[in-house]
């Protein structure tokens, strides 16, 4: 098996379940119970509390743990709408689907957003980005890096320009866990992460939450999480989320190297093997454990099906989106033409990634290739 | 350890954290993406819905895995209402925080409710719920069984009265595990069920939603759960509630007379021994796992303290609120007189619980209830 799709979905570090492990069966009490077994649970949480807020340089209470990326997402999106009741939303075209669909329900119930264009490399411009703010502003929200074709944006510059109008300013970082996460470097006032994307648990992500910003719950109940967030602290799968953070973060700059290396490996092999591809994405702003190629004359389902079988595992798009049949709003955000879009995989790798899986890559999937644009030529002359 | 707090949390189980095991690191694909570890990821998922329809007697559609009871909770009420968009909401006030909290911000937004009266065992009366509805009522919910006194409802009819009004119904039975959850002979339209308290994970929980009521999600993005529940499924955690949930409803029979001896044991062992004290919640229509007893002349937090100190572990009140000094709203809604309820004591129990457990309680407790007391003559003569 070589699983090339480390952006949908990572495999458990066997570190990280270990760490999760005494919370399952040990220390298994209710955080809020008043007991020894309860006063375990609750050390432990606000140790966890803490690693997580030295890791993101805040303090420890503008931490919310959440059930993961998408309800960080639309917690920290909905929780600032709701507590302005209206007003104006700047976002991307080019945003994950938690973003856009939350936007999309917002402006159903009355608010008004502006979903910027982006440049043909994903990026969004400040320039642009700067244009769009009202006298009625109330929020921001700009992926940092983009799940299906990897470009980084300039987080530091537009949430100062955002800052610059006071407007807050959130970043969906759910696919930037090697990325530089400081919150008072970056200038965001929230910011969004999860553990299933940096090989730790599903289920589980957090809100940065600058603590003088407002923000309306979006579950109500028994007050945990400083009441931003009911809900009966998940302390073993919180566990491994930080761990998987703590190790993420330390091992960043070394697992940068080695997965720059792997890409331009995939990329110029890729390229040199393959006619008529092209590589979506910004050339260097990208995140270095995303290759995403455009092979004209190809649909992307029946490459996946081919590699599949291979034992190969890559997406067409992001995973959320990839059972869809039309070309990914990414794509077409960064006009990407039909004919190149509709042939687009994304190779996504990580930590379990070797340089042996790419040679085997590159070497099996340039024929199928070559086999399929002939069978589509084939096909299309017996029409 | 003697651990009598079942009621807000649960030891995981160790046949439950096998069935977690494979979907940590070996089928740890995203059940959305389109590859051999995607589609067998979506296999499995499909699997434990079927199994959940089956427990539940309902269709696999009607199952919406949520991240715990809270999110649950406030899916079926959030999302009826604002689906609704205006009008009435009956509930009682012997709730738990997650159905009081969401409805009190529902006020908040405009809606009206209804906090029906209990009795003094903390019962909804079906009289008084037929006569609450109005013309605009578009929702009435009614724990199933009572998280601090273990009190049960009558909630097919409750249930059936909601719908001779074309009301819908939902009930909170996260306590409820080792009751009847036949959703059918029930009649409910919604039910929200947990993980924690029935020895699986936390972090997990669902939403039984009747396949033709409305809902309006809380949380939007790639559109899982059939678009009502936005976010990557959490498929290590889903295995272990399913799991958990059929254990519990297969060996409910046994379990149920089990526990009923340990709580007969319990009752009448304090209530011999212990003077000037008294049951709280239904003498028979209760969990098997429950028993609240109110102490006069004790604070609850002292009693915890000392028999903490003898490694036996039991709440005051709710997990949730149990910091808190003040009485609890259920109690208060029972009319619990104060000096009795600043000392009322929830002891709940379940499958790792011994008759041998029960038997050191009953040596342990009286003696030091008796010191307490004595203490708190002295320092009232004193002062």
């Amino acid at each position: 098996m070589i699983y090339l799709d480390h952006a949908s979905a990572t495999p458990l570090d066997p570190g990280v379940q270990e760490e999760m492990q005494p919370y399952f069966i040990k220390v298994f009490g209710n955080p809020g119970s008043p007991h020894r077994l309860g006063l375990d649970a609750k050390n432990a949480l606000d140790a966890l509390r803490q690693s997580t807020a030295s890791v993101l340089s805040c303090h420890p209470e503008e931490i919310i743990f959440t059930s993961g990326g998408t309800e960080s997402i639309n917690l920290a999106i909905q929780g600032i709408a709701h507590w302005f009741k209206r007003g104006h939303i700047i976002t991307s075209s080019a945003e994950h689907e938690a973003v856009l669909e939350t936007c999309r329900q917002l402006e159903r119930e009355g608010f008004s957003v502006t979903y910027l264009e982006v440049d043909r490399y994903g990026m969004v411009s400040p320039l642009l980005f700067e244009r769009a703010f009202r006298q009625d502003t109330i929020l921001s929200s700009i992926i940092y890096a983009n799940n299906e074709v990897g470009t980084i944006n300039s987080i530091q510059e537009l949430a100062s320009i955002a800052r610059h109008h006071n407007v807050l300013f959130h970043t969906d970082a759910c696919q930037a866990g090697l990325l530089d996460l400081h919150t008072g470097r970056l200038g965001v006032d929230l910011l969004s992460l999860n553990g299933s994307k940096i090989n730790g648990p599903k289920g589980v992500g957090l809100l940065y939450h600058r603590s003088d910003c407002p923000l309306q719950p979006l579950l109500f109940g028994g007050g945990q999480e400083n009441g931003k967030r009911s809900g009966t602290e998940n302390l073993p799968l919180i566990a491994g989320f930080v761990k998987a953070l703590e190790v993420t973060q330390a091992e960043k700059e070394e697992e940068m190297q080695r997965l720059k290396k792997i890409q331009s490996t995939i990329i110029s092999g890729i390229l040199s093997r393959v006619p008529n591809c092209q590589l979506n994405g910004h050339p260097t702003q990208r995140l270095p454990s995303n290759v995403s190629i455009s092979f004209r004359d190809i649909e992307a389902e029946q490459l996946i099906e081919e590699l599949d079988k291979q034992g190969i595992y890559v997406a067409a798009g992001s995973a959320c989106t990839s059972k869809s049949l039309e070309p990914s709003h990414v794509l077409k955000a960064m006009k990407v033409p039909l004919e190149y879009a509709q042939g687009t995989i994304r190779f996504s790798f990580g930590k379990t990634t070797s340089e042996e899986e790419i040679e085997t890559l590159l070497r099996v999937m340039p024929p199928i290739i070559e086999v399929l644009r002939k069978n589509q030529i084939i096909i299309s002359n017996h029409r």
